[in-house]
């Protein structure tokens, strides 16, 4: 349901970034398990989500093995080319948990003992009657000038490096670490959508949405069919940041629909 | 279940094949829905399953938006560093399916009107009672030395150019395409997998498992704590291409567990 002004959204856009790009991000998901097929990644679209909640634009994912150089040119490209990355995966305490030795090889920075983390871990530990033998010290490495990210589920801390957020794979974990950096990044006017269902084919409204969309240029106009590829279910989805703009196009929208004979559906 | 003998692998490694690295592949998918969390994409761990059974090893896979100099960024340096590349989504009639075009630009070639697509397409439109508008034409549109891919669902190809494997982003023809497209690759040696769960923490089994690891330099061994982050799940996995080492460290990894004390689940 639009709102009858933009400036309602729930996060308001503060005055001085009108004439500010919003932030980008990109995630970088680190782990074989995620390329043999393993493993269903579900940290990216919960990124997202968030992500566009805060207005931060989501451009870009990698998925990328546990090969260092791989890992190391990864995170120096996107943390280039974007204002906020996001890391899943590779921070625990075994063999192939490499993520924070490469986070510094691609800062060129030191990867000491933490005592934070160290003291974090340990009382993790002792509570639990456990040993912080040498393997869980490893979870205590964080890259020279980083900080902490809280790990409220299992201790062991995420970091943040400059503009590189460091987090755990397994989701419950991730999903605790981001709300708790959230609150520290810059947001940018959200990007709210509107979706209108029909019973057409794409080839069918494809004119008319070309129309639209040129009519529309702030707004992203997107079609997508039904996930079995049949006829019978188009979703025709219109994104942006003007509320009363994405009202005026989903009205468009249900006009085209119907205007072409078809039926509007949910 | 191992066998004793890793030559009697299902698909069977061709003597010749025995001193070349195995083929890579890197995955594309491509669609600002899958950035927006609107779209919780299934093709890559469909793709990557696939890939694994023919001996291909998938190193990377990016998600990108509909932005052309990103999606021409992407092909180009995918295509360079890998044998293969997939890419899933934009090859439908609308204004925002633009990956033929990118790839046309990737590869600095045309974009014609393909007499083969065009055919498929009036034929399946004939057959329907349905117009071959400009729309609908769009599709055939393939670049020039680009061959065709099947599309038994929706008739509209996908295409191969070079080492570049284009397919739609509807799940249920990615598939068709990707098994119409697989015997044409290069095949290398499998890799098998094997897994032992058990109720211990990853920094109790740690020091084992890399000992274990070093051991086994051609085996991957992954450790992987169950989906809640919580004790009492943690699946150890390796992988590689000789069955009987498989096997070998399948059992070394249930001596480590119940050696540390732990109970062997499922």
């Amino acid at each position: 349901m639009a709102s009858d002004n933009a400036s309602s959204s729930v996060l308001p856009v503060s005055e001085n970034q009108a004439g500010t790009p919003p932030p980008s991000a990109a995630v970088l998901l680190i782990g074989n398990e995620l390329l043999s097929g393993r493993t269903k990644d579900i940290n990216l679209p919960f990124i997202a989500e968030a992500l566009v909640a805060r207005g931060i634009r989501l451009l870009e994912a990698r998925v990328i093995a546990d090969i260092p150089p791989a890992i190391v040119a990864a995170v120096n490209e996107l943390r280039a080319n974007h204002d906020y990355v996001f890391t899943t995966g590779g921070i625990g305490p075994t063999h192939d948990d490499i993520t924070a030795d490469c986070v510094a090889a691609a800062f060129g920075v030191d990867l000491p003992i933490n005592p934070e983390a160290r003291a974090i871990l340990q009382a993790f530990c002792d509570e639990r009657g456990i040993e912080l033998n040498d393997d869980r010290l490893r979870m205590a490495r964080i890259p020279a000038g980083a900080s902490l990210i809280d790990n409220p589920v299992s201790a062991a801390p995420g970091f943040r490096m400059d503009n590189v957020f460091v987090m755990a794979g397994v989701p419950r974990i991730m999903q605790a670490m981001l709300s708790s950096v959230l609150p520290d990044l810059r947001s940018g006017p959200v990007m709210h959508s509107v979706s209108v269902a029909c019973d057409l084919g794409e080839g069918t409204v494809a004119s008319a949405l070309r129309l639209l969309q040129e009519n529309h240029p702030a707004v992203e106009i997107g079609s997508y069919p039904g996930k079995t590829g049949q006829l019978g279910r188009l979703s025709l989805v219109a994104r942006g940041t003007d509320e009363t703009e994405l009202e005026v196009v989903r009205l468009a929208l249900e006009t085209l629909v119907t205007g072409l004979g078809g039926q509007l559906t949910d």
